[in-house]
């Protein structure tokens, strides 16, 4: 937290409107930081029904053991998240602490312990004593309240240097449906699945496996598209909760074509969240959009991107404003997937730089270097052997990174 | 070059012997470096054999392709490496630019152009014009010698801060045969069937196939085990050449049980080499041996050691002498290879951190942080699923690293 706020931070914060069915609480547990709220409960009607997508990692977290367990339930009632100690490689003792703080949170909120969820980000490692939790949600219960949204987003925050929060407002059957979401993560960020942690609520009436569908489709070109830094947290969590008071018939199926609407504006929020995430990417000063398109199938056009993103030459060499393209040759090439280097073009923005494997006639080194001196940049990588395509979105790589991740336990 | 010494670098340099029936000499062509060498000719008697492996980009440079069409021959006469540019990603014009060079040092040495290897190192994308190299071949044919190895390990240099040089002799029928072998590289090191440059030369007569298999199986748990930062280069590769001058029979099959020996001899130069490469990774303060015992598969145990050494987290909390263990069950669980969270093991050298899923009871912090000040580090994880094992070699990322690579192509 002591870390200068990322140069790519929100000018200013929406202001989130009131979700019919749940409230809120922060608090400060002292957990590892001080003077800053590390707590949050969020407590759900009766009828709020989940979905949910969890990191992928063999080692994954106690909390997200214990979401995965009681997401095919479809119901919540409570959710627990927590900053500063992740919970994970804990052993049984992490998995008694999450036992344990479910329990306390049924009892602060009414609700059996199965209908609590739980999300944890900090150090892993460390064991995490559920006591730290006792009094301190009998408390937060007591102040449960609907507004601001941007307190639930500050305590979340671990290295973030500012709050990710996002909503979205859909018209059906001519009722205003909300849908709001806060994320956090800055390191560590490669998500699988998920990202680091993300939580939307939204007032929709929606069964738990179509809000799981589209929560399951979307992910994947928003969350799933982003890296920082390519490593894959073992806490990445994503929960979609929907407390179903707006008054609207209820979706109870896919073939509902609200469904459809809905999920665009859930995709709009969830895409939000994920890009303020790599926009406060540790030490991050560039947003970067790897376009990736003509590979032989969407799949293999990802794989590609996604290594052109990972790549940590490129990655200095963008946050050096160097239009260096002859990286992004390298990353395509050591990608494993199909492609013919004397097809290969590329582009820096509206810039071709590179064309039938070789530097472009027209390249104007002048103008390009101009371009990389821009805050969101465009790469584009034309393959020339089929129609697949994908973006994925990442930002530089520069000393704030080896800062940041050089003390972060200490 | 400008960049400062690695604190890894060797205190001083092996004397390499004579290697009979090969001579070489080095130039400057100034190809991109002003005041030091950066050509290298060496020039192989009649006879000599050649194996080799390079990279498996898809976007392999001019040179790694002449390579490709030549080694089925098995016979070497010359090899001509430069520094400076990698001609990779030149097109037409950088196949024609290698046509060219071969020929200029075919007709200075005499011999054919297919028996001519050729290799090039620098910045991808910028074409190289042959004519660099036209009297600068010939006037270099003229200053054959053998000796000293340091100078062409040093021709090839471009980001690396020292000359990497190793040798071995071993005795067969009672006769001392010889291997020298130079490597270059620094970043953009995570081989993939070789390193970025490497060249071993060897006075034993030795079939081509022989030599190969032989080669092809060594640099696995050597170049193939190493990473600097993740990034496979266009322009890997490893050639050996075998003059045959050592007045022993020849080897002309695997079956032949010196055949083995002479291989383990030619291990461990690749190995010193590799190491050599790692110890010079750009911007290295340290040397970190990534042991992965108890995996399902060796091949398992490999990609699960290797995602802990391409960890960007791993690697700068190492630079920050942080025993940050958490960070290596990370990388663990997103290998994506079989793992049991409570089975798992992780000692940094000698001392246990982690044992069954969580902090061990003998975690000693001031212990292990003290182990962490030091500059090669050992760093086991124990799956405790079966006998799977492998290495992989990698180094810390540093503020240097950034450093070096936002401001080098210019």
């Amino acid at each position: 937290m002591a870390h200068p706020v990322s140069p790519l931070a929100p000018k200013s914060y929406p202001e989130l409107p009131v979700i019919a069915g749940m409230r809120f609480a922060t608090a400060e547990a002292g957990i590892k930081y001080k003077n800053r709220t590390d707590v949050l409960l969020m407590a759900f009607d009766e009828g709020t029904t989940v979905a949910g997508v969890v990191t992928k990692s063999k080692c994954s977290s106690a909390a997200v053991d214990w979401c995965k367990a009681n997401l095919p339930g479809g119901i919540a009632r409570g959710l627990v998240v927590n900053s500063g100690n992740a919970n994970a490689f804990t052993g049984a003792r992490g998995q008694q602490s999450v036992e344990q703080t479910a329990d306390y949170a049924a009892k602060a909120l009414g609700c059996q312990t199965h209908e609590i969820f739980l999300a944890s980000t900090g150090v892993i490692g460390e064991p995490l004593a559920a006591e730290k939790f006792a009094g301190v949600l009998d408390e937060a219960a007591t102040r449960l309240g609907d507004t601001p949204w941007i307190d639930p987003a500050k305590a979340i925050m671990t290295t973030d240097t500012f709050p990710k929060l996002n909503g979205a407002i859909v018209e059906l059957d001519g009722v205003e449906v909300k849908i709001n979401g806060i994320a956090k993560g800055s390191g560590m960020i490669a998500p699988d699945m998920a990202t680091m942690l993300s939580f939307v609520v939204t007032d929709m009436p929606i069964a738990a496996p179509v809000l799981q569908a589209l929560l399951s489709q979307h992910v994947q070109t928003s969350f799933n598209a982003i890296t920082v830094d390519s490593d894959t947290s073992t806490s990445d969590t994503l929960l979609a909760f929907a407390t179903g008071k707006a008054a609207v018939e209820p979706i109870t199926s896919l073939d509902d074509p609200r469904a459809e609407i809905f999920g665009l504006a859930l995709r709009d929020v969830l895409f939000d969240l994920a890009i303020q995430v790599v926009r406060d990417g540790e030490g991050a000063t560039k947003q970067v959009s790897i376009h990736v398109e003509g590979a032989v199938s969407d799949a293999s056009a990802f794989r590609i991107a996604k290594s052109i993103a990972d790549s940590p030459l490129v990655k200095t060499a963008i946050a050096g404003e160097d239009a260096n393209w002859g990286r992004v040759v390298m990353a395509v090439g050591k990608a494993g997937e199909p492609a013919d280097r004397d097809k290969l073009a590329i582009r820096f923005g509206d810039l071709l730089v590179a064309k039938d494997g070789e530097r472009a006639v027209v390249y104007d080194e002048a103008a390009t270097s101009a371009y990389m001196k821009g805050e969101d940049l465009e790469l584009t990588v034309s393959l020339g052997l089929g129609d697949g395509r994908a973006t994925v979105y990442t930002c530089d790589l520069t000393h704030g990174y080896i800062t940041i991740n050089g003390d972060y336990r200490s």
